[in-house]
């Protein structure tokens, strides 16, 4: 009777689903690895997303699959779509979120702008491109790589020797930048699009520290570069559901994209507070073929602080006391992971009109947490 | 590791805390009768709330118990706390909110304001009541009343001769009133007490049907005493929790209590979408003794208008398309109820700056779940 979403991958992405599943009336399966992971509220089938046999198993009854991660194999979507099962986004939008080669392959066919890049094969490939690009680049594996992981700066190629051999690379040229974007959109299989705010993002150890939205001092042209190319790459490599593209604004006032994630992105985690439909709500209504909610932001500036690691002792929880009798009008998330130095165990989001204030009220919020 | 909350009661006020205890990654675990009821995502458990054994079981290993519906027997309630589970509201608090005549003595003994009064046991003292008060009165059983169940207006004794004979009851002036408002506090057992805007509460043949935040046109003196009323009742009975305080504007500008609810209520369902800190949320908060959130209202005006039987025919998620296409900024709330005539099956909430606008809004989305 009620619309069924079933999400492969039972972290906090699939998590944060809950709230907005909850809401609408909307029956969320999870299909989780672990007994005791972040979305296990939801969990309705332990098993490896690897697994055809599982994934096919936890399908059963479900309006359509969509994902937590972007983790799962090609033949596996490849099954799912043989059995007639709505996956959204489709394994044919998924492989450029997969593979960062092909990835940079379509968006260079699609005139989109990219920073320079080269297939390398060996290392006298990679040196020759670190010849005509500075000396220096960004090596990436294809596939596999996330929050900086499979990601390396590399001035020779013997630097990167160990990671020859098993298939192709990708080198990118090391952009001098001036700050990171992201532009989150969704998209729905009949076609509307709809764009949030152009946000900051700011990166620590290659994770995603701090977002703010909108992004301050972007010009209305930046604003408006940066929706164009999120509704081409949604509608030309044909997403559904929720898109982040994340970008590089150069010194030189360009934008080139930089990865794409093709689910809820830690980029977007503000606007469940701040946005009147939050990217979760937007993304299940997205994936079920539901018109689009409003993206407008409710306040003026909402800044996204990251919890990454949480208490050195103890729970999350033991801080809110502190926290939140400092902070009242700050949102609150906690994963319900275990703290672990460097995992993203929650986040907080503070809003309102003074950028300023709303910064500082998002880090001393998120400071409670540290230590 | 994470607070757990246990919830008595697996109806829709259970199901609302389910976001709020994701976010905050509490564990919330409900006590439901049955199968496939409104929490039915968070049932730990399926027992009779009047049955102790069931009860003692559920509230196991959490950190505080609380309540879906004021319905949980005292001597139920004694065991709990006899065995040393933290019970929240107490069974002392909640006494006023199970029984009427008890709290219409304990209102009047604070020198609260409350319509003319008495407790009849015979038809002769029910007369006598009318005679001194215009003679019309409202009739209520003392306990098991609600949306408008166990309530009549009478006009001579004859008329409601079949309700007596098993206890005294209570009669209460029919208040000549201009509206009724409501309004909604919560406060923690260490002492803090937080209030929302005044709300003016539409009620339909005795059920809550539509909820404007603020309640327009309220002078600050009515809100001041509305404020004040509701702090003595919450300080004075001791309750800890969301407390609602349903209260008649009489046309001569003073304001009576009708009725208590020691739970989140319909008229705070607004806070949800339109408040920084929603009832659920802050429900959550007051009975774990952690700081209350703060209650701003996110936007100038919030309407709530109930979703009351729901289609004739078919699902609440069947009118999406249309109500979601018509109305983006909308939020919709869906109980996860088959529809039936007269029950309340999900609610919509709209926010804004213009109130003619904010309640044309609600009335239209809400009017897309009709026939």
């Amino acid at each position: 009777m009620s619309p069924t979403v079933g999400v492969i991958g039972g972290g906090q992405l699939a998590r944060m689903m809950i709230p907005a599943a909850v809401n609408l009336g909307i029956d969320l399966r999870v299909l989780a690895e672990n007994d005791g992971e972040s979305a296990g509220l939801a969990v309705s089938q332990l098993g490896d997303y690897r697994n055809t046999a599982d994934v096919l198993q936890f399908a059963q009854g479900v309006d359509v699959v969509t994902f937590d991660h972007e983790h799962v194999p090609q033949a596996v979507l490849a099954a799912l779509v043989e059995a007639g099962v709505a996956v959204r986004p489709g394994p044919h939008a998924l492989l450029y979120a997969q593979d960062k080669l092909l990835m940079r392959e379509r968006l260079s066919a699609l005139g989109l702008p990219v920073p320079a890049w080269a297939r390398v094969a060996d290392e006298a490939q990679l040196d020759a491109f670190l010849a005509e690009n500075g000396g220096a680049g960004v090596l990436k594996t294809p596939t596999g790589g996330y929050d900086g992981k499979g990601v390396r700066i590399v001035r020779s190629a013997a630097e990167a020797s160990d990671w020859f051999g098993s298939g192709d690379l990708l080198v990118e040229e090391l952009v001098s930048f001036r700050r990171e974007l992201a532009q989150l959109v969704a998209r729905r299989p009949s076609g509307d699009v709809a764009t949030w705010s152009l946000v900051e993002s700011v990166q620590r150890d290659g994770v995603c520290a701090e977002v703010i939205a909108p992004a301050p001092n972007a010009t209305s042209r930046v604003a408006d570069v940066a929706r164009e190319i999120a509704h081409t790459v949604a509608e030309q490599l044909d997403v559904t559901g929720v898109l982040a593209v994340e970008l590089f604004e150069t010194t030189d006032e360009r934008l080139l994209v930089n990865e794409l994630a093709m689910r809820p992105h830690n980029t977007g985690h503000w606007s469940m507070d701040g946005a009147v439909t939050g990217q979760f709500e937007q993304h299940l209504r997205a994936v079920l073929d539901l018109p689009l909610g409003s993206t407008a932001q409710r306040e003026p500036y909402s800044v996204m602080v990251n919890v990454l690691g949480g208490p050195l002792n103890g729970t999350l929880a033991e801080r809110y006391p502190a926290l939140m009798s400092a902070q009242p009008t700050v949102k609150v998330h906690n994963y319900g992971k275990a703290p672990r130095p460097g995992r993203k165990v929650g986040h907080v989001t503070a809003s309102g009109a003074e950028l300023d204030e709303v910064v500082y009220l998002a880090r001393a919020a998120a400071a409670h947490f540290e230590g």
